[in-house]
């Protein structure tokens, strides 16, 4: 397994795990080729097999890879079995849908509660997680030293959590709000448009 | 203005156009500089200069751009001032976030409708827009030609949602749903997969 792996290659990976986290179980406990995850991704078969074999030397020619080890050595691969708290900011439909995504845990982050201002929330339990009023955030990430958070509350709002969460030492935020949000250098914020993606896929093709 | 635009200008125009819309409604009526737009978006100012040339010519020396036709101008280029009609299959959280998100229109996106099975939410209205029952959706989507989807129902049901839209013409999917969904040849598929996103985004700053 060689360290000195390409970005190409590296923006594939996910892909590939996202691919066969996806297969049926039945499937799951199979074997897997190389041509076959590439003929379902439309990728080519080489490069296909080059990018695999940097991250799991578990393939075997004309029997191809065990499907559960190769989900396993590209999860460690790209870090997928950390376990990294993270905590949604806003309980409207975007954040439940977050705190009730199981999908999470797969991917090493463990949704550890939510945050909101409406009084007839805090206090409950959204997708088994609680939730804790807004003004508790700085202080609970800074105990419990939170580096990811996600910010799913209306514009209006978002600059001021973004601050409050970059703080309180996040360094890492998933901004759904349609709003530029100024953060201190060092926090990478990423911004969750769903209206440009579709624009990009439907206009472009994704170019 | 030229029309050999590079893809890689093409991936920033988004952005430009997302940071302006996004700016308080008083500095959208006055004018902005493009050495302004690189500083908040961390770009380079030649290269936005360059990128906004290709675009629009409303930049004028020491004055900059007014804002609002720049905006105007990045969104006609991008197509943003069509109309096009989208269904949403899914009433869970994400679907009833998309029928409740006003952004779309931004973005020349006009949501329709929604599809459930839910007896209990068809036949009612969510952000304005009317719920029909699921197995309405591919004659629906023949009868208004419509061409663009968004997945939101669950892992087992997604393929199928995915044929019946693909059977009646949807030509774009943003699939929401965590599986690998087959189509046909010339059905452009986009996996929104937030887990990944943030994935990438903790792990690799983006790569």
């Amino acid at each position: 397994m060689t360290k000195n792996i390409t970005s190409q290659t590296l923006q594939r990976l996910p892909m590939y795990l996202s691919y066969l986290m996806s297969l049926p179980e039945s499937r799951r406990n199979g074997n897997i080729s190389a041509t076959a995850i590439a003929e379902a991704l439309g990728l080519n078969d080489v490069q296909v097999r080059k990018d695999l074999a940097s991250v799991s030397n578990g393939g075997r020619p004309k029997v191809g890879y065990c499907t559960a080890e190769l989900i396993s050595d590209l999860g460690r691969f790209l870090g997928f079995d950390n376990r990294d708290g993270v905590v949604v900011a806003g309980m409207g439909n975007f954040g439940r849908a977050m705190l009730m995504n199981k999908s999470f845990a797969d991917y090493g982050f463990d949704i550890v509660c939510g945050f909101d201002c409406d009084e007839s929330i805090v206090g409950t339990e959204i997708g088994g997680k609680p939730v804790y009023h807004i003004s508790e955030l700085k202080g609970f990430c800074e105990r419990e030293n939170i580096r990811i958070g996600i910010i799913t509350v209306p514009e209006r709002a978002a600059q001021e959590v973004c601050s409050e969460m970059t703080e309180a030492g996040i360094r890492f935020i998933l901004n759904f709000a349609p709003v530029h949000l100024n953060a201190p250098k060092g926090v990478t914020i990423h911004n969750e448009n769903i209206s440009l993606t579709l624009a990009m896929l439907a206009r472009y093709g994704e170019q």
